[in-house]
């Protein structure tokens, strides 16, 4: 999927560089605390001002961190079919990440658990619109958090062949998904660091803070030329200031002191600058999404990401608690604010409800519509002599139709987009078949795309490889949890 | 509200001259059919070729006579307050118009009557989204078609007071309509002559026809300097050829005809390049909005729209038969190619369903949301020392939040847009509070909405005489129908 068009930015270049500047301002006079004694060694060590765990860093130390990033690579996949390429004008769309609950008409909305993170993985791998997993589409919360990142690595890898993400929750966990990663891709720990098959999402604990998970997983990742996006959590109004330029100037200095860090701890380590600024409700608290302000943040936050020729994550958002209106405009202007801000990666692309707090099955189906019809209407208008149809214009001539000319009959059968949910009835049909939403008619299309899936071909070597290490791991306790 | 970005485009300049050439050639090769017999003779006197109803136009001509039209106008509404500016980066919304259908929560679907229409028109007046009326919001079918143009225009000027649109169904109904204009504007004929104060669609009989009530729309408004578009049928598949490039072809063929044509009426009317180019369901015939191919042919519309720098007008489509998701996301992406396209004129911007066969009362509400949207992030995000807050991320610092700060505090009020209809509580307030959909939030704001209508203020000189040319008019029988 390539985006053929320049991005739309929505300040000019003079402002950009004031946001540039003012974020540097943040970094060097306010600075920005890295949780973490060897992240403070390490700044130390570059020449920043360490004071306590208060970073201040110098504007040229910043930049010339930050240009060390590449501005294109692929990211691979355990199918090499699946391997999606990073930067440049490409766009990417990942599924829903994280959750704690999920819902479907049929069972209502429950607490994450494997059943439903299993159900959901299956759907995103049979949804060609979902180009790589985003994380777990749902939290399977009963398995337990010492050994979840095991049991759920091991259904992603042996239910789909799409790329997939750890959660930076201590060192422990990501090498852990690191060395399964490296096990269904069959290659040496030489060549995966040579070949970027794992990405990890460090929120920033904004405003100005990296916590010590998250350190951790830049320098697990990085280390190993891993994919590491820095996404700051900058709500305006609550966590950053309540102006879409001042959110964003704190976005950008949170964004690049992570980078920076990346590049700290491996030079050309692949990064993503990660925007995901929006307002807040001022009478609740409560977050909003594809608004004006999220609109506005979201193209900025891509030009902000150009100035650095940095790959740009954004998300496809909404506030709805219902696959309604409501998550259909939000969705959509959430992705009009991506796709036309330069987007190279859409994380929760598919099937994100109730601010993140919800993983929608019906909503995944109608998201995949989504995508698709931006990912065609992005395609190449054919034109050219037989394009034109002068011929059929001809044959047809005044007041005549369409439907019977040759040119018609040569290409009706694909011509078109035909979308799963839309329905185009008219309405005396429509109202005949039970008037269903199209919430309804997504319910009914997932059972049958789940009966398409099909699990990846795992060799019985690779099979028996992932299952050691994730018995041996689990038998050993998992990680330390802190609960 | 005003466009801040260059309109995107889907193919480049050579192609758009290669399009243009070749509706040049359709036109010249081919020809269009102009069903009246002055327009017949005009089009001889200007040396096109005549041949029974088929007129064949030399490239030289159409583009000679094209090039006479104004970019940028102001139409005028009864209240000046409510004038519009079409072209340049202006963009303006207006309703719906012309569905035979209006449907309600409380009240169902049922056919257009004159109670709805007259409430439909309540509505559009109070929400600022619509900037002007976009013709009759619903037909009001149970009025007499001899006389239903003078009632319908005599409740639009009582009881709103933006600008409005006449029905080009005969000569007669053109000039009643631009009479009742010019009565409660209290301008002169002369005036009028040089304040566009009306318009009328013109829709081609795709492919390739002019039909008599058409040119005399065309005829009797651009002869008075009143705005005409001219919007060809252009469904892919079905009226013109089934490529995208194809139809848009035809389109573009057809709405230079009918500018030239125009121009041949008047040189320097004002007039509006339409597109309403989309496909059809392949399988049933039946038409589609907000889908890929909509999208492209409202981008490439606007490509050929600015190529002869003409204003652009496209419309707020859906194909849905109920207020749900897909009626929403349907309208955010006809709303994206329309706005990213460049459009200057948005109708049916407010309460369309059902490809054009019915209007609700919710659909308007939520489409204001969407307007407002789309209206605010176009707004210049606000830069500077004050607006980056560098104070207010100074005094938090790190691991803070925003809510009190001395910055945040002087600007939460209106720092962000406040939907009507977004349901931003979190799920279980919702559910509380029985678990409302939008279209169920949109239907309780219609009678809030409805309460908030004031008439406008037409002084007793002017109602009088409103009254008394409508009151005559009727009672000579109107105009004379077919039926």
């Amino acid at each position: 999927m390539k985006r053929r068009f320049d991005p739309v930015g929505v300040v000019s270049d003079d402002e950009v560089e004031h946001i540039h500047n003012a974020s540097l301002e943040v970094l060097s006079d306010i600075g920005m605390e890295f949780l973490h004694p060897k992240a403070l060694s390490m700044w130390a060590d570059a020449g920043a001002k360490v004071d306590d765990t208060r970073v201040r860093i110098d504007p040229e130390l910043i930049c010339e961190l930050v240009a060390h990033s590449p501005a294109e690579f692929t990211l691979h996949a355990p199918d090499p079919a699946r391997n999606v390429v990073i930067g440049g004008n490409n766009v990417v769309f990942a599924a829903v990440a994280s959750p704690p609950n999920s819902s479907d008409v049929a069972g209502g909305r429950r607490t994450g658990n494997r059943e439903d993170f299993r159900r959901l993985v299956m759907l995103s791998d049979v949804i060609n619109a979902v180009h790589t997993h985003g994380g777990y589409p749902v939290e399977p919360t009963d398995i337990h958090s010492s050994i979840r990142h095991l049991e759920a690595t091991r259904d992603l890898l042996t239910l789909s062949n799409k790329a997939v993400k750890c959660y930076s929750l201590g060192a422990q966990r990501n090498r852990d998904v690191l060395e399964m990663v490296r096990i269904v891709r069959g290659v040496t720990d030489d060549e995966l660091d040579t070949q970027t098959s794992l990405q990890t999402i460090i929120n920033t604990s904004s405003p100005l803070r990296l916590d010590t998970p998250m350190l951790e997983g830049i320098m697990e990742l990085s280390s190993r030329n891993q994919l590491v996006t820095i996404t700051p959590f900058t709500l305006a109004g609550a966590m950053a200031p309540v102006t879409v330029a001042g959110a964003v100037v704190q976005q950008n200095a949170e964004a690049l002191a992570g980078i920076a860090f990346a590049q700290l701890v491996r030079l050309g380590a692949p990064v993503m600058y990660g925007g995901f600024t929006s307002n807040v409700d001022m009478r609740s608290g409560a977050p909003a999404f594809g608004t004006p302000e999220y609109m506005q943040a979201a193209m900025l936050g891509g030009q902000m990401a150009r100035r650095y020729n940095l790959p740009y994550r954004s998300s496809n958002a909404c506030a709805a608690n219902t696959v309604d209106a409501q998550a259909a405009w939000e969705s959509a202007f959430s992705l009009w604010g991506a796709v036309m801000g330069g987007a190279n990666f859409v994380l929760h692309g598919l099937g994100w409800m109730e601010g993140g707090l919800c993983a929608s099955y019906e909503k995944m189906v109608i998201d995949a519509d989504l995508v698709n019809t931006v990912s065609l209407w992005m395609q190449p208008v054919e034109t050219g002599a037989d394009a034109f149809g002068l011929d059929a214009i001809a044959e047809v001539g005044p007041g005549g139709h369409f439907f019977g000319a040759a040119h018609t009959q040569a290409r009706y059968r694909d011509a078109f987009f035909e979308p799963m949910v839309s329905d185009w009835r008219n309405f005396e049909s429509w109202e005949e078949a039970g008037s269903p939403t199209a919430r309804e008619k997504a319910a009914e299309l997932v059972p049958q795309l789940l009966d398409q899936h099909e699990p990846p071909d795992l060799s019985d070597d690779v099979m028996a490889e992932l299952n050691d290490f994730t018995e041996r791991r689990i038998a050993e306790g998992g990680v330390e949890t802190d609960f």
